[in-house]
């Protein structure tokens, strides 16, 4: 059987393009897709690193300019893996050539970048979709699955945590190639754009709506060497960030984002809690789903450590047997089988740019609140 | 070797009341206590459960009315483990009687009757003691221990929750005996004061004081019969509170509690995360302390569950072999064991009025913001 | 209401006298017992250690000399908490006296002493339990309910571990007071009849007699000073032991037991799988049961950690509120609450003499094939 | 850079097949290879099911018989990932014709047909591996460090089990594509020769070589429908065995492995005790290593959970960040990392097939142990 092929065009050399290049490559083997994907193009300002990357993941050409890359007839997709404060001009672009567009997130530096850039694929009517990878972790999109058949019933309580410990030194600098998130002209913020935006996106996914916040942020290293200007600068970004919020269904939440909490790397945690069950999640052992049911008779109630690994869990018929779990980078493999099978009928991927502008609505309320120190409700679409 | 007898005198006979007096029978056994405490005299209203309570926990005689059993002068400690609304009024009786005075926590419903119940005792000279048990749990012993030693570093972030489920039930009625925690009147707030109030003492007694909140409280169900009336009534507690705060030390805080986190029974954690090492605990196994050391060699860093059950942890080398775990129980004859070795010298045992007021103080701007919306400064001491 | 009083004598001033003394004195503020238990006299050869344990504890009265004990007429219980050596005379002439008896585990130092003691309590028809306590933590008490209701369906494994690392210096001495576990003729045998003769009680207990086994022994370190001689001298006790059982209902074990594993206290873990489900505990952390039901929907299997502190938990409904943890030494109590129960009907509690006798068949089988290096048969009961 | 290529002629389109087919399509993206992949063919006797696996892999040809690829000249390497009872003779024919050969675990489904596959690539001098995957999960490969630096000491104990819970039902038929491990015709034994064969390699490559074994088995369901005869057979394979080991250095050991425990899909456990350190490790959260070490300060002992995701983890370096974890199939990627970087110095990657025979003498020693009902020796190398 000959596919059509999907042709796609990639922006960004770092983490993410790897992470995406790899999804690119291994999708179709696990999956029935119904494109043949092919890795067409990368782009790279730094020739040479471009070169290298097509090398290794097998794009067939390369591009140092974007501009170039949107305007190539032969790409149907423009995957978008650089730094944040790019995002809106590639992605305007590409909706506006035609292009079905990808994001990493998050989708602008704040809601006002990202409604422009909603604004952008609606008008050009081309699918999106914004690379929120952790709705596709098996076991999380389990959990969404529980909540959708009304098992967890009234919804009282959500809370959400990311939490790092990598930038705790005063020595590491700001700035550049691997340290762009810390500048916050690049990154638009720090933690709230960052992780916390992993945090929301999930919980508007499994919660719905969140009406109002309050916020506290903080910058424990006020300055740092910058890589580019090679001058100690002020540091823009906030280090640490929390917040309080209502839910429109009524629940309490609180989300927490940190690159200060000693010994953890990534630990993205969730748990929510409902008049007849619990759920809670957490990164770093992202194959578990806990699962409290309270309608168990009562001696034998407890918490319930499934092993998303069966056939009968989310994606994961298609990987290898019972007990044998998989790892982060399926996630974005997940994506792009959603994605691409979606895009067959024309369909874009959830959560869509519309849904990601969403999510940068409530971190500016977040920012917002931080700085007046007032609860902030969170903005309506544009 | 004949010691000095100390005369008990124990106000209420409910859940604190078992527990007090499980403590005093126990602690001389396993602790080398410089008192003989004696079970000299039960005070409850309701005469055949006093007499019941002296019965089956060994009180030589009985009392209804606290006042008589304030005045009698074989008594040298009154212990007051009856509701929240009778501490004040108990407690200054007491200490205007040269009484020790042990109070169950909180200390007052709010920090105006917690400060003059400080009063009281200060004016009388009156050895005191709050009975914040969980500092005595020998794993949070230990953390505090780990802290004051410096092994932490600058501390960035404390976390706390406190999380019950017992009270989702609409059925649940309010107030009376075993239900009075729902009667705002008698318990002066819901979870902040009873449950919150421990994360607080804890907080403050690892972390320091805490400059500012801010908060939210809610009430999901919002009319209950009451028992003593038998009419449906206003719920006037908070179900669940969270709050962000920040200590005097510049670090952030997340707290929260709440009755309806469907799947928790009395999970009480706390985590702490400093430039150098970061702790953890949690009450559902309260005989384990996590730890997480940066400064081991990097690839065998990763964080250890300590069991403290080592002769070498705090209070352990006086229970059983290593291993061996004990209860909750075990924190309320500690709380004995630490108070009378410090009245033997006249002091009090921590926390004391003095800090238990403190932390009123807290749960009152905790209140104070839910109602205001906005942050609110800790109250300085009256 | 007055209650008839249960007077005990105790031989034994170590660390389980300690354990039953504890017990005795705080099983009826918790459950309500037939009789009221007194601490009549405590016996042990050095009479001022004899005189601070009955000073410490409460008893009346000091016996040197345990044949003094048991003559006395004013005890009605004899409860044995000395070294093994001691346990068959004892028992044997506390029988022949009338005495109700109470016996630590092992029963004998080996099936043949503990035959005898068989004899002579059935002779005597006085009542009798050996101190098995694992059987009544409370999450253990669960796993035999549900299995005796038949929800783990057909059996086919049961494996059970006792590790623990405090042998392991070479120059830890043998024999003695505190160290006369290492003494094979005070002991009997080392890990075997202490460890695993726990391991080998639960297990047939909850599944059953066991027909046969192949084992192996080691002793690591082979010659150890001792107190008593002062002389360095051979060990004669195992170490370590490990072996392969089957039981009567056709599941296969494995059991193991040492001193000798780096970092594990007292860790008993012990494991059933059934056609329909499966269990799995751990001393480490008692007041967990594990639990797996293969009946549930696929998608929402798992490992349920059954947090054992609610009131329709085994022996709960006596202690504090759910989420609440008891202790190890929680499971005395609890034993001395089911024999003052039983024996208010004239009824021994389990395991009785006999029962226990049956475990050391088991352990006499094991030390056999470690010996012979062949499988052999567990023995008849004589 | 032009890399030599190498040239792939797989046998077997199964689990295994899959598992070979992706490592060879992501190695070289996330590893520096001496080598270029190809996927030259595929073999299986169905040519339809090879043509789809082909297209979906990439294989450029398709084979069924395995005589015409082992034959082709363009060729480098045969892996063989076809059923137990092919690997001797294609791995024969292979070495004979001067390929490079690699073959699933069990090498052969005996010592005997392993010997003679030794001696064929020895006699052929061709490199060889064996698939021994869990070798190359980060967390083990971290305790291979370990042992090998003499964290441990001296080792008194090992234990392994691999639990699963597959073949329960009654129904479940024997024989045919997806079934051959019940066939003891085509997979030589049970759980002996699949997962306690995965149990012995790791333990000897970690502690040495294991001297004498004492065994037991049992085929719980002794009959199945056979899916290839369509008649109800005799079942020939261990359905669960565990053993007791002595090995060389003088440690002693268990090991289990069953297909009837209930609740466990894949749980490859192994725990080693040393006199300094133990450690332990888990499939079911194969991203972990437990690892506890003596000589920290007493009260801060513990077991450290080494979340295995850094860059000074072995292989780490070159996935993704700290906190993100891997899966499964990473192990083979490691395994044709480390297989093509020996190549190109002529070396075999280790396990070689040497040493996968080593693991089958002690499989049979164990089978032979549970036939005889003795200790066995394990057999000498040939």
């Amino acid at each position: 059987m000959t596919k059509r092929p999907l042709n796609i065009g990639l922006v960004g050399c770092g983490f993410m393009g790897r992470a995406h290049s790899n999804a690119y490559r291994s999708a179709g083997q696990f999956f029935d897709l119904p494109f043949d994907l092919r890795l067409r193009a990368v782009c790279a300002r730094d020739r040479k690193r471009a070169d290298a990357f097509a090398d290794r993941w097998g794009y067939e050409s390369v591009e140092t300019d974007w501009r170039a890359l949107v305007q190539r007839r032969d790409i149907d997709v423009i995957d978008i893996a650089s730094p944040n404060d790019t995002h809106a001009d590639i992605a305007i672009a590409a909706a506006q050539a035609g292009k079905t567009v990808l994001c990493e997130k998050p989708l602008g530096r704040n809601a006002a970048e990202s409604d422009r850039m909603v604004d952008a694929v609606t008008k050009a009517g081309v699918a999106n979709m914004v690379w929120y990878n952790y709705r596709r972790v098996p076991a999380v999109t389990l959990a969404k699955q529980l909540i959708d058949e009304g098992r967890l019933g009234r919804i009282f309580h959500y809370r959400a945590k990311f939490l790092q410990d990598w930038t705790i030194s005063k020595d590491l600098p700001q700035g550049g190639d691997a340290l762009w998130r810390l500048d916050v002209n690049v990154a638009g913020s720090g933690v709230s754009g960052d992780l916390l935006a992993h945090c929301i996106d999930t919980a508007m996914w499994l919660n719905g709506g969140i009406d109002e916040v309050s916020a506290m942020t903080e910058t424990f290293i006020p300055e740092r060497m910058h890589q580019l200007t090679g001058r100690v600068e002020k540091v823009g970004i906030d280090d640490a960030c929390a917040f309080l919020a209502r839910f429109g269904n009524g629940s309490l939440a609180t989300f927490e984002a940190t690159r200060y909490a000693r010994g953890h790397k990534a630990l993205y945690t969730l748990e929510i809690n409902g008049e007849r069950a619990s759920l809670a999640w957490d990164l770093h052992d992202l194959h578990r789903l806990e699962f409290f049911e309270h309608g168990l008779e009562g001696r034998l109630r407890g918490w319930r450590s499934i092993h998303v690994t069966e056939g009968e869990h989310p994606y994961m018929n298609k990987w290898w047997v019972p007990g044998l779990q998989i790892g982060y980078e399926h996630s974005f493999i997940h994506a792009v089988a959603d994605f691409a099978t979606g895009l067959a009928e024309g369909k874009s991927a959830s959560p869509t740019f519309r849904e990601a502008a969403a999510t940068d609505r409530v971190t500016d309320a977040v920012l917002r609140s931080a700085a007046s120190k007032c609860w902030e409700r969170v903005g309506a679409p544009a």
